[in-house]
């Protein structure tokens, strides 16, 4: 079963919808794949800005597909492994991305659906919508980095009950949490974070990508180690156009224009 | 001074109450050995589902014996250091049991009584009680892991004013933080527990020990070796007679039954 | 451009004041030393208990000064360097000074400024307040810390939002988020920074100087490692004066008088 990614593009924003909904746009190795190519292009297309990940016919993603889980119990381990290694490619990419990801959630995100989600740097979601770890209920354990992104966001407790109960948490208790940063009205979701992604590709390019590596890093750096990187990317970022236009257009009081200097390079 | 430890069964959960009301449930050596002791038989009894952990006379647990910690000023050391060994060997038996502990907390938690309760996997409180990190207002430090454990689950600022103060913090503030995951009536927190308890027993029992080991390892993995370790786990499940049921039960549109295939094994 | 660093003593508080009001209190590698200086002198005061940090003129710190900032995009490698590498040993020193740290936030924290309210144990904000880590609008990324510091406290999906707008998120919302302790209004946040301090002067010191760096360890190690530090502190803890006077006073009913205890040592 091929995926079927839709990428659309809008001024410096690329939309990518994951467009299933046949299947509530269940995952597979093709979309791994898939996603993957797309944030390797789009990390080398200085036109590119942001991106925002959503998926069709109102519902972000209900992870695994069941009929292909349940051929799993036969398949031999190589295969089953290689769809793993495929997935968990796809999420180091989303983090390794330079560009800032923003997750558009409709309707919910179950299983590796909340991998998905919870692996993109910035999260809107219909006042609706839900996630829910849903592996226990099948019996499986969670994978695409669940249980290693939630644990960036939440307690310990919370995050627990969430992957041993399966249960549907709601966007505003989410939001609460802090793992949501915008909570919107049913079926606006996409609008807002298109909007939000169109104004993060005005932003300085090369300074967003030194401050997304940061604010992945500083989970696993300790302070001495963070600190260091902190250093050599101030260092890299004191003699770069970017913050020669962005200091003197504050001085100036004027708009400071990042869009040429991102073409540059 | 013996621990009274009083295990009492409801089907596949057991209810383990620290029952000594008249030191307000203070904890000693003997209570370290006789949790770990009856952790480590409920860890390879299939029949046991979930553990359920309380404390006598409506109050969770007073930390240690002030009468007991003021003859620790002239104890030989080897001896001191034993008594920690034994409750760090107890938090070690918590974390690293494969069955979900919920620890019940009516009236409050002080000190090692915050290490106990925030050592479990999930915690139902009563809304009267509270944790009070209580060690710095008779001039000790916190252990018991009550430092590593809090920092699972609070921001840093509100755990240095918990551990610095020993103030009293109630439930409502605990449940906003997200450390707490259930807060009831008071004098019902043992009884939701167990309800609760009993829910997770009828849950697939591999699956859901694979759950708690990667809830606690994401603390201290990075993200690569949490998606290696969640690749391991995903390919026993694949295999595992409980996904086979799970996923044959939700195609099936029947409730799973894992009762069965927990006995097995 | 020198620093203006006021030191005012009450007691056995003493209340730092980055007093460069005519530039919203902006860091220079004068304030950095100077700062730093003042809290190796503290750490060796037994008669200071604990320090307040506050900026002049109802702002706590813009921050870089922009005009100073102009000039490293032509400024030699070194010299940069030398100013991060300053600014990172005052972080340092405040994460490893014994004695408790806090922030009194009046008017607002942006840049360096929220790093350096952020590495502080305690914050204490205005209403009207704000943190800003405005970096990103003049094209630079967080130093000080900023990164390291935030994500002791906050989810990682909160943490990315607030360093890629760089927009000012106001005290209810870091109060709520957990990152800060106390919000008073507007004009007070020092006299209530003081009284608190003051509070915890009379406290146990090297009870607290144990609490602090536990509660500064935690984030970075392992369950295990963090067990061992709290053993080791505890054994130390367990003989020191301090916990004898804390456990006698508890037991006699009478208030506990750790000050003539610390000023022993």
């Amino acid at each position: 079963m091929p995926a079927k990614i839709e990428i659309e593009r809008q001024s410096d924003v690329i939309i990518v919808t994951n467009d299933f909904p046949e299947t509530r746009n269940a995952l597979n190795a093709d979309f791994y794949t898939g996603f993957a190519d797309t944030l390797a292009k789009a990390n080398v297309d200085p036109t590119i800005g942001a991106i925002v990940l959503t998926g069709g016919g109102n519902f972000f993603c209900a992870g695994g597909d069941l009929n292909r889980l349940k051929k799993f119990a036969t398949t031999p381990e190589p295969e089953r492994r290689d769809s793993i290694t495929r997935l968990h490619a796809m999420i180091k990419a989303i983090a390794d991305c330079r560009k800032p990801i923003i997750a558009a959630v409709e309707g919910g995100a179950a299983g590796a659906g909340v991998s998905l989600a919870a692996a993109c740097d910035l999260i809107v979601m219909a006042d609706d919508a839900y996630f829910s770890v849903a592996y226990v209920k099948i019996g499986l354990s969670p994978d695409g980095g669940a249980t290693a992104l939630l644990a960036q966001s939440l307690p310990r407790q919370l995050m627990t009950e969430m992957c041993l109960t399966g249960d549907k948490f709601g966007a505003a208790r989410l939001l609460d949490a802090g793992v949501v940063n915008r909570v919107v009205s049913a079926g606006s979701a996409l609008q807002e974070a298109t909007a939000w992604a169109a104004d993060l590709a005005k932003g300085p390019a090369r300074s967003m990508a030194r401050i997304k590596s940061l604010c992945r890093a500083a989970r696993e750096n300790s302070l001495i180690e963070q600190l260091e990187m902190e250093e050599e990317l101030m260092i890299s970022a004191q003699t770069d156009p970017e913050s020669i236009e962005g200091i003197s257009a504050f001085l100036e009081k004027r708009p400071a224009d990042y869009t040429k200097l991102r073409r540059d390079k």
